[in-house]
C-alpha cells in the first residue's frame, strides 16, 4: 500500500454558531470562535490518497490531476468565502475543523479517478491539526 | 545595534473595499478580497526592537514585557476580530496587510519601554509578506 | 473515527545517563547526550486524541479544553526546567524522547474528557522525531 | 510500539520518462517532468522504524546509527546525483518518488539492527508527500 | 518606505562548472556540485517591491499583479528546467544562486509597475540563502 | 553587495543569571529563564557574510568554508554543552540569546576569508529571534 499527499491552501472566514443553542450557550462553548462579525484562517490541507503503483507510470495517481480535483471540487468554493454562509457544502452545518473535514470527504470520496482517498487532514492553525480518515 | 524580535500570531476576518469605488471597481483591484461576505486569514506578526544590549540583564528588552506590550495593544483587538468594523485602530481603514502594518506600528511606536521600534513584519499567506519601517 | 491535534512546545535540560553502566559505557552509548553539564532542546509535542464528532458541537473535544489538559499536567511540570532531577514523572528514568513520550502518555491517558488518547509524538530536533500510540 | 523518525534530505536531478512509452505519450503523462534536460529537487526523505523501547538504554534504535545507515546506503548514492543514470538502485527505473520510496524501503529493510523499518516518507516539494510502508 | 515580498518556488536542475578551469580545478571549487550528470533543488524565490502606499488601494503594489510578472519573466523560464542550457538569461553564466540572483534580479528590474526592485532573495536548500540588494 | 546565510543548529543548556544580584533579583528580572536546574534549547543560527561575487567561481564565498569555519569555531564549542560553564567564549556572561550573538560575531568576525561578516542571527525559539550586525 502506498499513499500519496496532496497540500493546498485556502484563506476563508467563519463562524462557530449552533442555532438550537442560546447566544450565552454558543458563546461558552465556542467563545471567541463565535464572534459574530466571523473571523477567519488560513487553512492547510492534506489529501492523502492510497493505492498501488501503477507499474507503467510509476504513479499512484498522477498528483497534477488531483490537484486539480481539489481545485474544482473544494478549493474553488471556499477561497476567500464564508464557510456558514457560501460554501454549498457546508451550508447548514457548523463549520468546525471536523465538519470541514468530513464534508471534504465526503465531496472527493467519489471523485479519486486511482486508488482511493485514505485521508483529509486540515491545519487551522499552526497548533491545532484534524483528520478524518472515513467511517 | 540589536535587532530582537517577537512572532505573534492571530487570526482574524477582513474584506478589501475602498467605499469611494464603485462595486466594479473593488472587485477590479481586490477581486476575491473585496468579497462582501468577508474572508479570513492566520497572521503572523514579527515586532522588531532595535536598542543596545544593557549591560545588567544581557537584554536589548525583556521579550516577555515586549509580548505583553503587543498582546495588550495589538492581539486582544484583532484576534478572532472581523478587522473591518470591529478593530478600533483599523476602523475607516481599508485593511490591507501593509495598512494594518502601519496601524500596528502607530499603536506600538510610543509604548517600547527600551530601544526603539524598528520594523512591523506581517505575514498574510506563506507566500504574500509585508514589512513597515516607520518613514 | 476522527483525529485532533494539539501541539504545545517546551524548553528543558536534560542528560542521558543510565547510573547501572559505567561512564565509559554511558559515553559510549550516549556519547555528547551525556554531557554531565547537561544540554538542552526546544521539544516540540504532539498530542492527538480519537473520537467521534459531537453532532451538538461540531467538536471531538474541545481544543481549548485539551490545551488546559496539556499545559496543567504537562507542560508546567517541563518548560524550562531539568528533566532529570525537576519533573515528577521523569525521576528515576532515562530521559530520552522515548521515555518522556510514555511518560507524558501516563499522565494524559486518563485525563481526555472525551474521545481517547491516541497518541504523543514528541520532536527533540528538526531531524529526530518520536510517536507512541499506547501498547 | 513505538515510532522513531530520522529525517535526512538529498538534491538530486532526475527525468520521469518510461521508454517504452513515444515521446509524445511521456510528454502527455509526464508533462515538463519529463524534460529532456532534466530537473530536479530538494528531497527531504524519513524514516520511520517501529519497535519497543530498550529498557537498558530509553532507545527504540540509537538515532545516530540510524543516521548512519542512511546515510550509507541512501545519501551518499541520491546526494547530487542524476537519479536516472547515477544512482544504482534506480537504474532501470521510473524515478517517481514513489519508486524512489519503494526502492529505499528495500535498501533500508534488511539493514535495521533493532526494530523494524515500519515506513519510508519523501517529500518531493513542500505540497507533494510520498509515503510506502512495505506490503 | 515600505516593503511588500511574495514567495514563489521552483524546481530545475544546474551544474557549478567554469569552463575556464580543468576538470580538477572544477571539481576542487565545486566538489559534488559540479557532477557533469547534473544534480537539483526546489529553489525558494523572494522579490521584495520598496514603495510608499497607495492611498487609494492600500497597497504598494497588487501582489497579484507582481505574481504575475514573476511567473512570465522568471518562472516559466527556470521550472522544471536545466538552468545551465535552457534558461535564456543563464546562459554563458555559472549558475550558482548568487549569478541566478543577480539575473532575476536583472529581469525584474524595469518590470515592476509601482515601487521599486528592492532585494531578490533565493533558498538553494534549508540551509543556504542569498540575498541580492543591486548596486 | 551581496548577502549570503549559512544557517545551522545547535543544542545547548544555559541559565540566565547575574551574581551582581540577588536571587530575588534574578527571579524577578529572569524568572523560570533563571532556573538553578538550567534549561536548554535547540538554537538556530544564521552567519550572514556580505561582499561581491568572484567572478572566476560565482561565489560571494564558498558556503562549504563558511559551514566548517562555524562548526570549527562556534558549534563544537556550544552543541550539546552549558553555554554558562563549559562555553569558553560565553564564560563570565550572561548567555542571553543577544549576549550569545555578540559573542559568536567576535568568534568570527576575523575568520572569514571573502567579504565580511554581516549580521549574527539567533533563533532561541520559533517566536524569540535576534540579530547583530556589529556595532
Amino acid at each position: 500500500m502506498f499513499y500519496v499527499t496532496r497540500r493546498e491552501t485556502f484563506s476563508a472566514a467563519h463562524r462557530l454558531f449552533n442555532p438550537k443553542f442560546s447566544d450565552e450557550e454558543n458563546e461558552k462553548i465556542y467563545g471567541k470562535c463565535s464572534n459574530p462579525n466571523w473571523h477567519g484562517h488560513n487553512y492547510t490541507l492534506e489529501i492523502v490518497v492510497a493505492g498501488d503503483i501503477n507499474p507503467e507510470t510509476g504513479y499512484v495517481i498522477d498528483l497534477k490531476v488531483l490537484k486539480q480535483i481539489i481545485i474544482d471540487n473544494i478549493i474553488k468554493k471556499v477561497d476567500h468565502k464564508n464557510l456558514n454562509v457560501e460554501t454549498d457544502f457546508m451550508i447548514g452545518k457548523i463549520p468546525t475543523a471536523e465538519n470541514i473535514a468530513v464534508a471534504i470527504w465526503e465531496q472527493l470520496v467519489n471523485k479519486i479517478p486511482r486508488g482511493k482517498l485514505y485521508s483529509v487532514k486540515i491545519y487551522e492553525t499552526e497548533n491545532n491539526y484534524f483528520e478524518f480518515k472515513g467511517d
